[in-house]
């Protein structure tokens, strides 16, 4: 898919999925697309759990609480490592956005859909659950979940706020487009 | 391109570029892949400042401080509003990283470069310094800046670790490829 057709068709989506598995082959594209993002200083701070089989996928969606991760054909867990990498500073959020970023077109390209499911993961623990279910050391942090799978329904992108109000040639809110 | 080429080809460019200029055109067509990137609760909290003039391309050239900027074209200056939009919470880090990582995406595919320009804004007040020279309102931070231009040398992507040190089925740190 045409990588502009990818960005215009991508959208959050929280239905229900067909009985379509989601090939392993699919995955790794799927994560491959992740690992290319890029990082602060080339750190790669951000690392990946695939659960693809159903009971694994039933653990997770018991603690999210979200129908669309118990629907899901596979889910990809995004894992952070909020080490300094310069100076002082961690870019382990913007590193692992970028390659959510980039899975979320992947996903939308191989003809999938998912949603970035991310606060709801900071309360009632449920990162840290997340994490001893899958084995993830003490000193990483799972930050963003993404359920996959072939949409039952047809969704399409949130509206977004016109360019003119978004963007400015020049000057902050001054208009030269 | 081919979302998955655009993927592989995007890489960070820190080098000089041709005097070919980067039309508004594709600016708009890049600003507005940004503007289609997922937001949390779709706040669409990042806003960008295009500067293709070169008067204000030397400008920021002066504060930023890299030659990859004052050999730009077009920089595209990256604006975020840390406000929470869920319970307590702000993903105006996530918001910009994706938008960011959907313009590098085009960026590659319309055949120009960039460089990620991150944590060289938070020293010496350089972000501050920018957002005083673009108008940009007290409330709002200046977090990324991409230096845009056809490039004059061939460079690609820093190498990544392979997929079975990033990732794992089933559960972290367990090969089940």
């Amino acid at each position: 898919m045409d990588l502009f057709e990818a960005v215009a068709q991508r959208h959050s989506y929280r239905a229900g999925f067909r009985d379509n598995p989601v090939p392993r082959e699919d995955l790794v594209k799927i994560v491959q697309a992740g690992i290319q993002a890029p990082s602060g200083c080339n750190a790669q701070t951000t690392t990946f759990v695939i659960v693809d089989d159903p009971a694994g996928i039933a653990a997770l969606a018991d603690i999210v609480g979200k129908q669309v991760v118990a629907e899901a054909k596979a889910v990809i867990v995004c894992v952070v490592h909020h080490r300094p990498v310069y100076q002082d500073k961690s870019f382990a959020v913007e590193d692992c956005s970028a390659a959510v970023e980039n899975m979320l077109l992947a996903i939308t390209a191989l003809g999938y859909a998912t949603v970035w499911l991310d606060g709801v993961l900071r309360a009632e623990s449920r990162a840290a659950k997340i994490a001893e279910l899958l084995g993830v050391p003490d000193d990483l942090e799972v930050r963003i979940v993404l359920p996959i799978g072939v949409p039952a329904e047809k969704w399409q992108q949130a509206n977004k706020a016109p360019f003119e109000h978004r963007a400015w040639f020049g000057r902050y809110g001054e208009s030269g487009k």
